[in-house]
């Protein structure tokens, strides 16, 4: 049995990324053998009780979001991967192309809305659209997207709300606007995350979580190693280690699977420039 | 005369930031003539808002927050500066310490509350005392700790917000628990914008944005010119360039003033590496 754990309710951006998922494992095992008899998709709360999940073994694996093209990363589960779950790998990436559309109920009128509600990352990219068609309406954050257009539907107030067209089918809501994004290639990338991380294969990607001495200058040190062995980056998002300002956390990630000869090489070397090292995984990359 | 826009409404970190800037101000000039006549703190609903203001000359110099030592870049002031406001220049830098109170109107018992509501850094910065204390109540968005505040005193609602003692005692709130930041050392670090930067003078930090061609592997050989010329990187920062996934500005930091001769050489060479650079300013760094 296959159970996924994702950020919930249902209609997430996130249940979306699990379909995808499953769907794409589905057409991997077809040709070996018939289907799994059992796949479940599992909604939690928050960020924290997908991983927690995954920790005590309730699911088999989760979907986690990482980061936007246009928001950037997704602090949340960066933050969660570095200070609370130290036994969670990567297992596969997965991108989105993300859609936003204004909801409302039935026959409510742009000049009666008051307050928009959504995910952080939703009210984010379309900053632009709410500051040019809504100046002075308040923004609130809720913990996703579906949720707001459940509490949107549930409610009297002058409340609209970012969320998915799945998400106005389910909550009887209407699309007052559609294609809000401030940015038109809006794409989230996701992470599919377990216990383990994947096999040694071509056209894989590695993520590594890397503490340095003292400032970010040390950082160089760091990329020299990739750079002497011609290994691509392709991501370097730092986060506050959380002791005091100026103290960084780097992820880095990068092409090639960790038991490639010369990843494994510059990972050993890497060890000697910083204070810590973890490898959240290997994992096939997204098809580009 | 000195007019200091800030985001408000006042009892904001960003009200302090500014205060404590303009008491600095008084003190520098004191010795060499009389204390400016008037100085005014304009709050604005918005750091848009406050920047704007800026660039139309309506106010002499702005208060941004850059950076928090747990949530990290605040991300809005970044993405304005890289993509709408180009005229902004860093002026001068200020680190406050931040501590987070929960405050609720007198009377509301713990047991009561349904929601907290405050800035998005403020719920961040106090997440793991929320999930703890009030694993099942809903945080919701506001745009600022004052804001929040305002909003519970004036509301019926069984709401509690995170804020300042400041907040409180100008909302006739209750402070029902006090330090309740999930990391002791909070603290945020500020700039003082404007149509300028600062003179030459030892003590300076200077503040870039590059954008480099293809993938951050080129970021190494832009850190290698730092590197050469023992220059002492305080703080490198990713932000999505917001055209496809995978595209990259760098925010860049470090010790020395932009008119310096190694950070001259420094500069002139990295033109050579870069799809642009931008240079946000020189600036007396906080006192450490």
């Amino acid at each position: 049995m296959l159970n996924i754990g994702y950020l919930g309710p249902p209609g997430t951006f996130s249940e979306l990324a699990a379909r995808y998922y499953v769907e794409e494992k589905m057409k991997e095992e077809r040709p070996k053998k018939e289907p799994q008899d059992e796949i479940k998709l599992t909604p939690f709360s928050s960020l924290q009780k997908v991983l927690l999940a995954i920790e005590k073994r309730s699911v088999t694996a989760g979907i986690v979001p990482l980061e936007n093209s246009v928001e950037g990363a997704v602090n949340q589960t960066l933050d969660l991967l570095a200070h609370n779950f130290f036994k969670i790998y990567f297992q596969k990436e997965i991108i989105l192309a993300v859609i936003h559309h204004l909801l409302v109920r039935p026959g409510t009128k742009p000049s009666g809305i008051r307050q928009i509600i959504s995910h952080p990352q939703a009210l984010a990219q379309c900053r632009n659209y709410i500051e040019q068609n809504f100046p002075d309406v308040e923004t609130m954050e809720t913990s996703s997207t579906a949720g707001a257009a459940a509490l949107v539907a549930g409610s009297h107030d002058p409340w609209a709300v970012i969320g998915t067209t799945l998400a106005a089918e389910n909550n009887g809501l209407q699309v007052l606007a559609s294609n809000i994004n401030d940015y038109p290639d809006n794409a989230t990338r996701f992470m599919v995350v377990g216990l383990e991380d994947s096999e040694q294969a071509p056209g894989c990607k590695t993520s590594v979580i890397v503490t340095i001495k003292d400032r970010p200058g040390a950082l160089y040190s760091i990329l020299a190693e990739f750079a002497r062995r011609n290994i691509n980056l392709t991501r370097i998002e730092s986060r506050p280690a959380k002791r005091k300002l100026g103290d960084y956390l780097f992820f880095i990630d990068f092409l090639g699977h960790r038991l490639d000869k010369g990843i494994r090489e510059t990972l050993d070397e890497i060890v000697n420039h910083t204070l810590s090292l973890r490898i959240l995984g290997s994992y096939p990359a997204h098809p580009s």
